[in-house]
């Protein structure tokens, strides 16, 4: 191994040291926003309130276009990456609902809660 | 609007700002970690060093369950979340390859990394 390439290989552990922080990072904050997603399920179906709500949508998608744009990150992948998190909680109101006596339509209709 | 309606709105309201910081949280974590991506494709290309590397990606794996575990988070979802993030690195990849001139075998293989 030349000392170019012992220099590459200290840089891609340090690299990667960093993705592993940065993916703990991700996962704890994702984990803390679906607490919110689901206080918010809870919240609708309990008090009556819209379960779905397309102008808030419009307004997350243009923001985190925005904020990717500011970041230095593609805005088509900070769109996808909304709908991977759309169809994630979809997911988990659907499990919800299948699991609960009386979850019914309200339940499923918080699905356009993101 | 009853009182306890516009207690939930308000409740509502507080969820969905939360929501919005963490997404801004989300998508400038994301963006430093394709920067870290980015730069080790760069480096392996560079010096020639191995473009795959399974075992890092099955630790990378277990490890994102675990950290989902603890956050209370599914680790189903973490899983395919890493899918997710893999994908997009490999979309950046070919994006590079096919503007690159002579990005060739090298960049396409860089994609394992991840």
């Amino acid at each position: 191994m030349t000392d170019a390439t012992a220099r590459a290989a200290a840089l891609l552990r340090e690299h990667r040291e960093s993705i592993d922080r940065l993916d703990a990072i991700l996962v704890y904050t994702l984990a803390e926003r679906f607490k919110h997603t689901q206080a918010v399920g809870r919240l609708k179906a309990e008090h009556g309130l819209p379960p779905s709500d397309p102008a808030r949508e419009a307004q997350q998608i243009a923001r985190l276009e925005g904020l990717a744009r500011q970041a230095d990150l593609d805005p088509e992948f900070a769109r996808k990456f909304l709908a991977f998190i759309i169809s994630e909680v979809i997911r988990h109101h659907e499990r919800h609902q299948s699991s609960g006596a009386h979850a019914g339509a309200a339940t499923q209709d918080q699905t356009q809660e993101t």
